[in-house]
């Protein structure tokens, strides 16, 4: 059995996603930018596109750049926004839980001329409101916070954070690619001033994501050129995955409800079978405040990789850490900034479920997960010598 | 019938490519970077294609950059290697015949402490060597040149630049995009550090662009995240884009010289046939120094949009300007900077053939053409006032 419980990493295209992409591998090949019917199409499927994007958020079309990646979004935001503010401003707010683009973009400010403070987080790995606001000086003029974790699955409290920034004339900006299509995210009701989103993570192709910017909001461009996106990103359109990318947020908008039901339901049942089997295991990421079909552990006595390993032998297909570092074989930094002690989180383990996971597949992981465990326990170089160093001080609840 | 003659703003994607990339759009949809068996798999297909693009430009796979587009790869060239190098000097030297992607990096990089020289070009849009060498200063790091242009079909001599550049311990970076794929293109034997392309150029997908930075040169990122592509660009691959990518290079290869060898001829037959039976027509651009299937003309009493609806009325599609700049209706800096006046500009047309173009169609072509433009000049509102104000003083050859 092929039990794909890896949907942070990335999602499988939908069928129907696929189906409305394949004119635009084929006869509707245009360039939106050409000025004849080929092209005229093409801009028209973009900005159906960009209008099925934006439905999903509750924002306007024209508040939708499409970009990419992710991580593309990320940088284009932080970096965007700080230098098209740097006049009245040189400090920006980020998270210790955010994702490398982030937080990898803040340490380029850093090297330009920006403060940075990288702010703290409980063990939940969750930022607390209060200390946004006591970060906030005179310079700030960006705060970003990451949404949803895909590492934790903990979702942040960014409408306090985003009313905060708002009382102090602060731009926000919200990593949202873990989160969008997945839980409900309604840009206006948040307050939020940009947004991040991937296609990849709510069944759309790779290759599409977007950046939302609040209408009148100065940005500067990451990536110049032509007149493409309103000026604010240059680059051919990537056609077939723009119009993916609005067939998905469509669908993902439509599905919702019954989506994160299905996947909080065996999320849920796949917590309590495998807290329950196995002992040294601990439940990683707030209890509640999660995405719905997230779990992820730290295991002890385990080495993260070597357990990916093991379940893949078995079919079953989940993370460590990031999807970007997951090869990086470190522990993770945000494990560590919740507090998680640096051998726990070698442990760490991520199950991520999606809308066509099964019951019968999570019958079957829960079956072979505890021996898979026991197997690695027993061959585990740790084990020894944890026990003469005795249990981590600090563990997750 | 249909005659698609705008392959400089878009290929179809060749069926062969499309079937190669289907399976990374169904069950092989894992993350490079992830551990098991299906993210494997997708990091092998990227390499793969890394090693088929490398070919294409007799590079080592390992000095190839997978991007989203050539505007990234070209914002990414000069951005990263002006920023890598700053410490040795702030001057960068640019065309005025470059593409609006190095054009308008080159101007955010004014605008942050560089001094940029903007060369001039003759009446062909050629660089001169000697007017490179003689605009180098002690503080010039960087010169970007294009290889060919998309909109007069020049092919720059970057060989010869190449040389200066290197002689004087000055990075050199082309701007391959129209001319990777479609002529030969070896960066050993040119000489050349960083090379922009794009895979929709040569019949590959959109959304698969590619740099090339030869081994040992430091760049500075310019989006920066995970571990993906050597932490020199950070997001979540597009695999079935990088896929394609990569087939489409092969197919280049392989079919290169016939593929070079059938454009030319039709090319050359558009070409003599029209400038004997249009009056008042010029051919822009240098006459051999040229992509093999471009064909570029300024028609008098003429302004290029009007003459594209009316072509594409008859199915012929064609450009005016470059391809992100046909929608802004102003004549194009290029053919300005080559020395054409502005109301000759403003009748540029540019007709780019491909390998799947036919005899027949340049047959409909050149029979259609001549009444279109008859037809146009009857209700030209230019033709009055350029009689009263006489011919221009300048025209090209």
């Amino acid at each position: 059995m092929k039990c794909y419980f890896d949907h942070v990493a990335t999602n499988p295209l939908d069928p129907r996603v696929f189906e409305a992409m394949l004119p635009y591998f084929k006869e509707e090949f245009g360039n939106p930018q050409s000025v004849y019917d080929l092209g005229v199409r093409a801009k028209e499927a973009i900005e159906k596109a960009r209008e099925q994007v934006a439905s999903l958020i509750n924002c306007k079309p024209s508040e939708i750049i499409f970009t990419s990646s992710g991580a593309e979004s990320n940088n284009f935001a932080l970096r965007g926004i700080a230098l098209a503010r740097q006049n009245e401003g040189r400090h920006v707010l980020v998270s210790k839980v955010e994702h490398h683009s982030i937080l990898n973009s803040a340490r380029f400010l850093e090297k330009n001329g920006f403060t940075v403070t990288f702010l703290p987080v409980d063990k939940y790995g969750m930022v607390d409101p209060d200390t946004v606001k006591k970060s906030i000086t005179k310079e700030t003029t960006l705060i970003s916070i990451i949404h949803a974790s895909s590492e934790v699955g903990t979702i942040q409290p960014v409408k306090e954070i985003a009313r905060i920034a708002k009382e102090h004339n602060i731009v926000f900006h919200t990593d949202a690619v873990a989160s969008t299509g997945n839980i409900h995210v309604d840009v206006r009701e948040l307050g939020i001033d940009l947004l991040s989103m991937a296609a990849h993570q709510f069944y759309g192709p790779k290759g599409a994501a977007a950046l939302y910017v609040r209408e009148g909001l100065r940005i500067v461009p990451l990536i110049y050129g032509g007149i493409q996106e309103g000026g604010r990103r240059a680059g051919t359109e990537n056609v077939p995955a723009i119009v993916g990318m609005g067939v998905a947020a469509e669908l993902a908008r439509n599905e919702l409800a019954q989506r994160m039901a299905h996947v909080k339901k065996l999320r849920d049942r796949l917590v309590s079978e495998i807290t329950s089997r196995v002992e040294n295991i601990y439940y990683t990421g707030h209890p509640a405040e999660r995405l719905p079909g997230h779990a992820s552990f730290c295991v002890e006595y385990i080495e993260g990789e070597a357990m990916l390993l093991m379940l893949a032998a078995k079919g079953i297909y989940g993370a460590s850490g990031s999807a970007c570092s997951s090869k990086a074989l470190k522990a993770s930094p945000i494990l560590l900034s919740m507090g998680i002690p640096a051998q726990l989180a070698q442990g760490s383990v991520v199950f991520s479920l999606g809308k066509d996971n099964t019951d019968e597949e999570i019958d079957y992981f829960i079956n072979e997960f505890p021996q898979i465990i026991k197997r690695l326990r027993e061959i585990s170089p740790y084990q020894k010598g944890w026990q003469e160093a005795g249990s981590p001080a600090c563990k997750p609840e």
